[in-house]
């Protein structure tokens, strides 16, 4: 994408000045740094009415990075992952029932209500998603463990895994004027969860919205000190503060992020940078997806969505829209149908109106010139024209606005569809071109050129061309959807990028990695491999690693059996061992009679032994695990309310008749939940033979009470 | 780490010159090119002999790269993971027979035995890890799929996931002179395992050690066409060629890492860039481990080791000795009697050498420059001289060798260990400072001083002492090893990177990972978010997820029964479901008799009742998984040979007595070994109950043949 250039220097005293949220309170520069008149003003896109100045003159950058790694680091050090995942719920909840304030300001950036929609209902629900899958699928701690534990010794004594653990810095965060709440949430969301502060710089054309959105956060009074600051203005030299432990994450134009990679701290200091930048997108259309078929249908609904949703103004918007040669025409036909019948140009505010005005002029004005250079390039405009089109004004009149930064969609086509220009000059507005394409290598080949994208739709109902089409433009994207007619009606859409997903792209897109749920909060993390023995990585850690001491219940004493333990008294390491007890072929016919699970290698010696893993009939794995419960179960109510899944079993070693098990199981994982007087408890499981073979390994997954009995609830 | 500078340009036509391996054939400059006399030299580091000159004058850098991601992308992709793996595998078989001629070039450069060992012996083992891992740990296809499917829709009819697949382009791997083969080996093995093409540029003052392996690498007929590809001289235009299609490993100089970060291709172009440079690493002793303990032991033997092996030329030794105030002299001293002791400077082919020469006397010029800049920034002498030492020629003699780089072990100590030049200036060579703290906060802080590490050691028996060290430091390393009494027998060691564990770390370090098991194999991959219906998720990754159509087998024809399917006529989607059959009281408690699982909530109505998750007694379980196998199983002989585990079991719905159950079981993965006649399939296996409720989800996991009747071997 591309961000508008900044309105030129003017005398700004008589406006509001957007304010930055500096070390826990609010900041505008001082009347005479206004006086000198380097604000830069904010105009309304469908009326051109000035709204604001921004100015971030004499505001301390360097204190604000000191103090996020400071008092930032400091207060959300103090929390859980779970207890930041749940604030992030709480103030997913206070901004909803506020939303008013911020869909009445974010009309005067030209979007529609279904634009802010997706600006302010999408940020919010990342914020959910965030506090949602925080607690589901990381741990209630501010370690999280990478994968599983690798030995490294012949004894058992030395082994190595990899942990997380937030980067010790801040994260800073540079937004794009399009969506400047989502663009916001979407990058503090996953920041705070990993427990990093966050410094947010929104794009000065629409920094008013998320100065908004800010503002109720602030007032939520549900974050701690310094896990987020905002900076209203030019942040030129912020990267001059920063080093290996921050990171940036930059969204806007290719030649700023450019700009910033270089900056020597980046390149010299070891400071993350990622990014996400222009692409140009494409849209491919299956051979068998031709016109009167639901795919065809689905594709150009979709291309004129991402034509017109946001006046175009997508960093995902289908830029290259790339179907079989012969359904060019046919395509192009269909999309300006669709155009003339349901888009309606004007003012956000008018009634009917579904596409508003771009965000500024001199936004205007660049995809103008943008567009003229692809028509330069061998582009024909095939629909719709560059003149400023008649549009509906707030009053519900239709009328040409010279002060509002109106445009109509634009279809171009090309003879030439390998020419530079079409796959790499983004019209950052309601701009699309179709091509063709005569073979499906060809048509990778045409999406690959556009040097690495955010993401790519695959309209088809052919599985076999899903497989080729996607595998073969992957490794180009970041996200690649497949639509067709089981999923036409419910997909989220081409332009919509999910938190459950990452968002981002190679090459050209920037090469960066957001969103994807966990997965982002792990981007805030720094990745280390410990090593060293069982019972060290068990402190280091607090999970329970194979080898470390364990605390044995004493069997002639129930009361020390784990299982009478509430989440107040259990320790990793609690543990039992029970007795061996002894299969025979009686238990075996008994138990396959029973479970009706007949399967030869229980049942019949012969064919049992001729099987290449057993010795001859063995007992049922089930059989095994079910007997294990029963050797390790304390049996009265108490503590253990469930055992609500079992992860990772393997059988090891066959257990004929006459064979014996017993079972050792160790509190492996502890995590009491945040809301809820109980908490999930993680237990390793070994069943071992007579001969100390192990036969079965697994973990046994289990709800347990935070005390027990369970407290009476009061009045 | 440093790399040494290149020799001053000479006139060369008289001695070898090191050949390049391109486009699948050997390379070297024309002699009119040698003859302008612009190859380095390269000399014998314990001798000054002229060993060889590098010269790639008019390598056609371009024509590598088109080759690469021509040749090299086609045949590597028509192999799948598991296929390369053992590709890998045989490689290092391959390589362990032929190792003497590497070890008799490898000594030239300087390195004992025990240095040749971890560099050549290493590289192999990383290639066997890798082959070993790529098939135990990834699919055997070229598609890997990363995480659960969310699912995006209320129907189900629209879900997301993320994949992995291959980067288009070619792995640059540019190397460090201290390890010619494992340095080469670590980057190979992962890129090759993900399919992607190599072109390593060696360091040119060991690149024949490299050129000779690559020889052997060639020789052995394994390697498919354009995977690897060897740069022996000047590779200063390479990046002029690549995209963002490529990466670049880079290991060496942060001088020369910046120089490459800055390149226009990196900046604008995409190219994946990752570098490993210097770090001054720590090890910490802990408050308890003191003179006479193990742990003080360890941790002094393992400064010296670090000191010593390979001269100190490791990016991965100890430059910075951190230890309690009050055990300084201690260490000091400790560290010097060890050294007097064990450590015998000479010529790596003499017996009774301990350690080598450093890699050229350009290179020991610049270890005794660092040392003179470390003094002059208030360093003493505390131990060692940078005197010439008397050292063990080839011959047995001792003596002051001029033309061999020898040095002997420094060890430096600090009044003010806050001193800059101390946490930043890296002397590449037998060079270790020790400094004292007082608290483990500033013993964290002065770790951190190093502004990112690839690793550090922390000494300690107290688990309290190792968690607070470790998570201190975590976020500034790529590894941290405990030391104690339990694993310092056992340990790898603080200097030795394993193929299992990450290699790299942030900010001074490069901000690099390698290595790190299959991590390092997702590295050399795009992740992508992929969007569709269950039937689109599953074309495109072959694996068969939820809501996609299953192929359910005729209940009253056994012979359509997926478990009557060898590998070679199963197909993923392939189902049956079973017929309900209702649990009784009775069921359950003859199971709870028989397993002995008396667990209340399936003995005693009323306690079960006030159990907040059961209406009562339930069945167990264990009962249901059981019976749930009995109603899949096709008991006769056949193809299916064993379930030899199961994974990721969840109990949703409790099954009191009355309620029936059924089972669906859908072939999920399949994944032929390329090495046996079986291969593993996942199934999935859902539980309902009679109101179509789930009761219970899970993966069943089985050993499956690949043909069936087992083909009888022949002769």
């Amino acid at each position: 994408m591309t961000t508008a250039p900044e309105a030129p220097a003017t005398q700004t005293s008589a406006v509001t000045v957007v304010p930055s949220y500096v070390r826990d309170a609010w900041w505008t520069p001082d009347t005479e740094a206004l006086g000198s008149g380097r604000g830069a003003q904010v105009r309304d896109a469908s009326t051109g009415e000035l709204l604001a100045v921004v100015n971030a003159d004499g505001l301390d950058l360097a204190g604000m990075v000191e103090h996020a790694r400071t008092v930032g680091q400091k207060s959300l050090g103090e929390l859980t992952i779970h207890e930041r995942a749940l604030k992030l719920k709480e103030l997913a909840q206070y901004l909803n029932g506020r939303r008013e304030e911020v869909y009445a300001l974010s009309s005067k950036t030209g979007a529609t209500k279904i634009d802010s929609m997706v600006d302010i209902d999408g940020g919010i629900g990342v914020l959910f998603t965030f506090g949602s899958k925080g607690r589901r699928e990381l741990p209630n701690t501010n370690v999280i463990v990478d994968g599983p534990m690798e030995n490294l010794s012949k004894d058992g004594s030395f082994a190595g895994e990899h942990i997380y653990t937030r980067i010790p810095g801040v994260a800073v965060q540079i937004n794009a004027f399009n969506f400047p709440v989502w663009g916001m949430l979407e990058k503090f969301a996953p920041a705070f969860v990993a427990g990093v502060p966050t410094i947010v710089k929104p794009a000065t054309p629409t920094g008013y919205v998320a100065e908004a959105m800010v503002r109720l956060m602030v007032e939520s009074g549900i974050l701690p000190a310094g896990s987020v600051q905002l900076v209203s203005g030019s942040a030129r030299t912020l990267l001059d503060e920063l080093d290996y432990r921050d990171m940036v994450s930059f969204t806007g134009s290719a030649g700023t992020a450019n700009m910033l990679k270089s900056h020597p701290n980046v390149v010299h200091g070891g400071v993350r940078f990622t990014s996400e930048t222009d692409s140009l997108n494409a849209a491919i259309l299956g051979p068998d997806a031709g016109p009167g078929t639901p795919e065809f249908d689905a594709f150009v609904k979709s291309v004129v969505t991402e034509m017109t949703v946001k006046a175009g103004q997508k960093c995902t918007a289908v830029r290259r829209t790339i179907v079989p040669q012969e359904f060019v025409d046919d395509v192009v036909a269909a999309i300006g149908a669709r155009v003339t019948e349901r888009v309606v140009v004007g003012d956000p505010r008018a009634e009917g109106v579904t596409m508003g005005a771009l965000a500024s002029l001199e936004q205007l004005h660049d995809v103008r010139g943008a567009v003229e250079s692809l028509v330069a390039a061998g582009g024909r405009i095939a629909f719709g024209s560059l003149e400023a089109p008649e549009v509906v004004t707030a009053s519900g009149e239709k009328s040409v606005v010279a002060d509002g930064a109106f445009m109509a969609p634009v279809v171009l086509t090309w003879d030439d569809a390998l020419a530079p220009a079409l796959h790499g000059t983004e019209a950052f507005g309601p701009v699309s071109s179709v091509i063709g394409y005569s073979s499906l290598e060809e048509a990778v080949q045409l999406a690959a050129l556009g040097a690495g994208s955010l993401v790519a739709s695959v309209c088809t109902n052919d599985p076999a061309t899903a497989q080729a089409l996607v595998t073969g433009i992957a490794a180009h994207h970041g996200r690649v959807l497949v639509l067709n007619r089981e999923d036409a009606k419910s997909s989220t859409g081409h332009g919509s990028p999910v938190p459950h997903l990452v968002h981002g792209g190679p090459g050209r897109a920037g090469g960066g990695e957001e969103l994807g749920g966990i997965r982002s909060v792990k981007h805030h993390m720094q990745r280390t491999a410990i090593q060293g023995s069982p019972n060290m990585l068990t402190a280091v850690t607090g999970v329970w690693h194979t080898g470390a001491d364990r605390n044995l219940a004493d069997t002639d004493d129930p009361s020390t059996h784990p299982f009478r333990k509430s989440l107040a008294q259990l320790r990793i390491g609690d543990a039992v061992r029970s007795g061996l007890r002894q299969v025979t072929l009686e238990d075996i016919t008994a138990f396959a009679n029973e479970t009706r699970d007949t399967f030869y290698a229980h049942t019949n010696e012969e064919a049992a032994a001729a099987n290449p893993f057993f010795p001859g009939i063995v007992a049922h794995g089930y059989l095994l695990v079910s007997w294990a419960a029963g050797l390790f179960v304390s049996p009265e109510p108490g503590p253990v309310l469930a055992n609500y899944g079992l992860e990772n079993l393997r059988f090891i070693t066959p257990v004929p008749a006459g064979d014996s098990i017993r079972v050792t199981l160790t509190a492996k994982e502890i995590t009491p939940r945040v809301t809820d007087e109980y908490g999930e408890v993680r237990w390793d499981a070994v069943l071992t033979n007579q001969d100390d073979e192990i036969v079965a390994t697994y973990d046994v997954l289990t709800l347990v009470a935070k005390e027990w009995p369970v407290p009476v609830a009061e009045g």
